[in-house]
């Protein structure tokens, strides 16, 4: 099926996994927590334990490192019948830290492509996740002034795109959202009638991935986000 | 001094302790944190080292609940030296889950004064804090309808309103600001050439607390958000 971008006129990009590394940093923290109760529980149980946990806090805690780190402390206090000791909470808490203080790796040909739609369209930031460690990657990033405006969303359902598309009064029909994650950056925008460009990264997390069924819809995919740049006009 | 409201256009609200009962619920969580560790400290020591640890932590965890809960267990495992019992930390979990859960307290004639001025300016929400509970708490509290626009900051320095009004097109000199706290929703405004009213909430963060001679500017201060509408002109 042919996907036609003429009428595009703002192009929405996510951020963690699309234009920086995120998932990456998650997946090593997982394998060191791991490690930590590792005298309690295979890695493999822990995982799957902490994945529970998180989704059980999802409702409460929402997206990024904070509810994170509270769960870590809750699932280790469950996977060791709580006797985990006082330093192993410690370096729990001091993971976390070390997440919100990580640099920043820009993801290869991200700023070469921002750079070259700049000029012809404008660009929006829309990402998930905690307000405040989005706005320091996002500094940290360099990539701010490519941006016309950033918006943080507590979730990213078809009802957060179309209220914030309607708030900033852009038409479905002229916007494009870019991401990583077909569950939140490609399907509730085919649901609402925008388009999309699916860019899978290597590291998907378990709550983001759908069955290839839910994703039949008419968007493309993309190895890099340098190929974008042959699929939308820039003159 | 005579403050003028004439120009105002647009009004933005503070949203914890002005336009809904917040701190209140910290001063109880925190009493409840010291019971829990009142084998190790008295309750003076408590508070004073859970603020320490806030204030150490403030730049990481950002303003919010979920880094609130972060400092606590940090603080039980010094305060304890480190034998404070898994039972205890599950506790302090709990504290922040119902922290998050509690029902929206709409502090008394907030909107009958949003009612009297929504047809007449454009009202905004300026609130700090942690995107999913400020979204939840506007949800529960039935005030979303009033707002033109809800915008949640990750600090409420000069530069935030600087960068928020040039980027909403607002002029300084058609925004009028209300909120509770001095440091946070009146003195900034003051500095950047736009208009504040202050309505003081009986208890203060002593985060938010500013000395006396810091807060002489050109600013109304009125006891309950009802007198506001004596001071804006509403048909």
């Amino acid at each position: 099926m042919e996907v036609n971008y003429s009428n595009i006129k703002v192009i929405g990009f996510d951020a963690d996994d699309t234009l920086w590394v995120n998932e990456t940093y998650f997946r090593e923290v997982e394998h060191e927590f791991a490690k930590l109760l590792s005298a309690y529980e295979t890695e493999n149980k822990i995982d799957q334990e902490l994945f529970k946990m998180e989704m059980k806090n999802l409702e409460i805690y929402g997206y990024g490192i904070k509810g994170f780190v509270l769960s870590m402390v809750e699932s280790a206090i469950d996977l060791s019948n709580g006797k985990i000791d006082n330093a192993t909470i410690s370096k729990i808490l001091n993971l976390g830290k070390e997440m919100v203080l990580k640099p920043v790796e820009v993801i290869d040909g991200v700023e070469e492509v921002l750079k070259s739609l700049v000029d012809n369209y404008r660009l929006i930031l829309l990402t998930k996740g905690d307000l405040l460690d989005q706005e320091r990657k996002l500094e940290k990033s360099g990539l701010s002034k490519y941006f016309h405006h950033i918006e943080v969303l507590s979730d990213k359902k078809d009802e957060n795109y179309k209220n914030l598309l309607d708030h900033l009064e852009i038409d479905v029909k002229n916007f494009l959202m870019i991401g990583n994650s077909l569950k939140s950056d490609v399907l509730p925008l085919i649901n609402i009638g925008a388009q999309a460009i699916h860019i899978p990264f290597h590291t998907t997390w378990a709550h983001e991935m759908v069955k290839e069924e839910d994703a039949n819809g008419s968007y493309k995919t993309v190895a890099t986000i340098k190929e974008i740049l042959q699929l939308i006009k820039t003159p």
